[in-house]
């Protein structure tokens, strides 16, 4: 296990497409939605086991999320554990973890993971984060994580690779042409019928030295924030410090921040089982289902002549479900859903 | 108010077909079904306000629901709430309840109602049962309760009612011709399209006199097992006879065990909004309904894209559904089902 490598999980969303399982009292990232036991920032750390040192593991999530991520993650020293004093999107969030990483260790390799995603292949998932660190501990690339396509979806951003321009270093390697926004369902057909497009996964790879010197270019004034904090980091003043620099840095995603922008960014096709679980649609295709389709997380549930639901239960709630097709139906902490999937989309508005 | 009026409240249900707000724990009748602060037998005592002394007041139920029926009713003397040791259908209990009347006042006249069905003509309800207990009161005759059908519903019984031959003594009671069983649906049709067709409501008028004579006649056995527990009742030895006796009664209905075999048996039509709150969707037809056909009750329920649906919970559930037609939602106590109403015969089998 290589001493410099880091992993950082962000954790700040608050995953109000999951609801009612999913609150911002406990968004998804806190919850075992998977119904296996472990929860899916238990298991983003579990995928990376034995890859990097613990002690060089960071969360940033929401302050009102750092106690629950204290007791998910206990062997997670408490003191890499940032709390962002408000939601200010991925650029903020990784400009802040990488400065604070930078101090502890500049030569440090990162792979920075959301905490919600799921993955079934883990074994393909740790090669190609391992290929990835290996690269970018070697060159000042920047890696994402490609996904291969499987449907046309239109809540994903693509990612155009060369497959033509694969890095010397690593065959596996690409460098990318373009990043893509959310495509219409045309575009998305078009992109899924060409072998180059990639589903942009929003796991990076990539050393301390080069994302510092990417916001140093990129985000001049952001990165100017946290680099004049550096010597209040890891004291009591950090806190005060943080809380006041926060608020006013850009909200704004480090994909347009960074990678749209940035050049020497490569991308590794993997094609491991991924989903970023954003909505129930998706975690229906995670989950083991009868033979009528439905997928029945919960403790007591009874289904007839229903197919194609998903039906999921926190706690000891009893459910009789009869003649439901294409469904979703959540019940947690005294609130129930019922709702298509199909129109799934709407579900934040009902809340 | 006649003080020789008594009226017997049935309240023995276990009301299977309500599930999960109906349990037997908690039957129909002792639920708040119509969201209105009244439970089903509270609302029925109310319907005969004014016209039954409260001393005569009796309710026979299941020994598990004494308590309960104590609690909801505390005006009716707990020594009229008669316990049934196990289920005996109705000929038993209106014999038991019958003698007990009959020792406390030879000239009562009684009106036994269901303790589970609603009303919603009150004024119409209380002159036809009005009419039916002053003609009771002065002849040997037995009185239903006929609804005025307004559908070919296959889950009542009939009355065929010969409207040539009104008694003399009040003109809107009939001489009933037949009883009918719960007919198909091309037969209910027929029954439905012809006037002299009423549903049997299984609400009866009758002097105490004239029922226990009956019960003489047609079902010596029962009613010999009760007269002989006469001395006994209302001592300590009550009980225990009572508990040895029911299990050996036969588990009849009164309108098997008398009903259809005595001669003089007449029907007062009643056009009252009546319901027998069988089935969630007669309790549909009893509710308020919002534009699109929903009858919500609960505390905190929301539909969208949603019609003609009964979604009903109790405590402080909070309900989203979404894009549902012609369906049951029911929550309580930490047991959720949703059914299509087209389909609620089978909600016996759900638990």
């Amino acid at each position: 296990m290589n001493s410099n490598n880091h992993l950082v999980i962000m954790a700040g969303g608050i995953g109000s497409r999951f609801w009612p399982m999913s609150s911002e009292e406990r968004p998804k990232q806190f919850l075992d939605i998977l119904g296996c036991g472990r929860t899916l920032i238990q298991l983003t750390l579990d995928r990376f086991a034995g890859m990097v040192p613990t002690e060089n593991v960071w969360v940033v999530t929401g302050e009102r999320y750092a106690e629950i991520t204290r007791e998910q993650l206990p062997d997670v020293p408490p003191e890499n554990i940032l709390a962002e004093p408000c939601r200010r999107n991925t650029a903020p969030c990784i400009c802040y973890v990488s400065w604070k990483i930078k101090k502890r260790n500049p030569m440090a390799n990162i792979v920075v993971t959301p905490a919600d995603h799921i993955v079934t292949d883990t074994a393909g998932f740790r090669t190609a984060v391992g290929e990835a660190m290996e690269f970018t501990a070697e060159t000042d690339a920047i890696v994402t994580l490609g996904i291969k396509p499987t449907r046309p979806e239109t809540g994903y951003g693509y990612i155009k690779a060369d497959l033509a321009f694969s890095s010397s270093r690593k065959k596996n390697i690409y460098r990318v042409d373009a990043f893509k926004e959310k495509p219409d369902l045309k575009t998305a057909e078009e992109y899924v019928s060409e072998p180059n497009y990639l589903w942009n996964s929003g796991i990076f790879v990539w050393s301390v030295a080069t994302i510092i010197n990417a916001f140093r270019v990129y985000q001049p004034t952001m990165n100017k924030g946290f680099e004049r904090l550096l010597k209040k980091m890891d004291t009591p003043e950090e806190k005060a410090a943080i809380d006041a620099l926060y608020g006013d840095c850009e909200n704004i995603s480090v994909d347009y921040a960074i990678m749209e922008k940035a050049e020497e960014v490569f991308v590794r096709p993997a094609d491991v089982g991924w989903s970023d679980l954003g909505t129930w649609g998706s975690l229906l295709t995670h989950l083991q289902r009868d033979g009528h389709g439905n997928a029945l997380v919960g403790k007591d549930i009874a289904v007839f002549d229903t197919q194609n639901c998903i039906i999921h239960t926190a706690g000891n709630q009893k459910v009789v479900v009869q003649g439901l097709d294409g469904y979703i139906v959540a019940e947690k902490d005294g609130v129930l859903m019922v709702c298509k999937l199909s129109e799934e989309q709407r579900i934040s508005l009902f809340h």
